[in-house]
């Protein structure tokens, strides 16, 4: 039965167990870090180093746009664009997580100029981009499902922060509470496109390997992080 | 001196030159059409083979959004894919265009299934939209220069088609008249990112390159056409 078309709710829920499994919010460098045991140069270590990530989001963005077939899809995609980059100077997420660096004591020329970024760190963003860009857009999109898993790990991180390291300021935690809201409308955006589109079991098994990948890329940001700036064991 | 910096003026000139030698308004297909001396077969063959072109438009934008370094430029440019794909279902470049169709006597069906499309349209868009996609950036954006030859065009053919094709409804021309409005805004940013850019006379010469290549995709268009449905010869 292993090439069995999945049902909506089976496929569905398949993608929801990959989360379950693999995001990072498992991986111990994460699990210290909501337990407020971070150094401040570890916090900026993390703030620094995801930048990286951060600052790449809009450019699979438009790698996926440039490969979506239909108006349709673009219209709603291309928020996320807009999301990251912002209308006007002082807006978006790369705008917002530049603020919670300043705030966690990074300048923002640090940060733009890749002085913290570790190899490890550049080399997993580097796969996750090349995979937008030489990957059917199905997978791609399917590598953003992501964002399912956001909108839990942003609202307990913001009381999470807000308790354990009070001398990061309210701005800080801005770019957290605009992904409370944009992560579960585009989340919503790529599970209706992956389920619509994927058609044969083989796709959803690819869809499925791609989520798996996505959550593999952002393990390996703290792998790289707990290696050169170790947490205690508990 | 083959490799002394042009000074802007000098490389604006040259730029210009390339749309005064090279640009689609000179091809014999396209005097015609302004002649009001096309049937309405080969109106009808100009649009739906030109919606290749058109539709192709939003791919290449974002493939160029993908690699613009700077969020400044992406926030400019990115309005060029919101303007031809709409941000609701009735609007946009590619809209207006079909319906410039719709009153030619196409159908929206018979634009998008291809069915009008010469293979060597196909060939000169696929060249156009890989250009963008493999060569450097500011190349890719150079090549979309000939938006600096739009307005002069679009303000002649508003009045020709009105003059020479009376049985073309108002609505039919207003992707023209959105042209002349969208186009001087690109052409604006366009020129000013190939000017601060192109610090080599390496790079100003490549960038004049980029612009005559992309005005022969524009007159291979009119090739096709006119090899498959021939114009008088004065």
């Amino acid at each position: 039965m292993d090439d069995e078309l999945l049902s909506s709710e089976a496929f569905t829920v398949r993608l929801r167990r990959v989360g379950e499994l693999h995001y990072h919010d498992k991986h111990p460098f994460h699990t210290r870090m909501h337990e407020g045991e971070l150094s401040r140069e570890q916090l900026q270590a993390w703030v620094a180093n995801r930048f990286y990530y951060q600052r790449n989001i809009p450019v699979k963005d438009a790698l996926i746009l440039s490969k979506i077939p239909s108006r349709e899809d673009r219209r709603i995609w291309i928020q996320r664009i807009v999301d990251h980059d912002g209308s006007t100077e002082n807006e978006g997420g790369i705008e917002t997580w530049i603020r919670l660096g300043e705030t966690v004591g990074l300048s923002r020329e640090e940060m733009w100029d890749d002085r913290h970024l570790l190899p490890a760190v550049r080399f997993a963003v580097d796969a996750y981009v090349n995979f937008c860009r030489h990957k059917p857009w199905v997978e791609a999109v399917a590598s953003s499902l992501t964002e399912l898993f956001v909108p839990i790990l942003m609202s307990h991180r913001i009381a999470v922060f807000e308790r354990v390291y009070p001398w990061i300021k309210q701005e800080g935690l801005e770019y957290f509470r605009s992904r409370l809201v944009q992560a579960p409308r585009d989340a919503e955006h790529g599970l209706r496109v992956v389920l619509r589109e994927c058609s044969s079991r083989k796709e959803q098994e690819q869809a499925i390997a791609a989520l798996t990948f996505k959550c593999d890329v952002l393990w390996s940001i703290l792998d790289a992080l707990s290696l050169k700036y170790p947490v205690k064991d508990h």
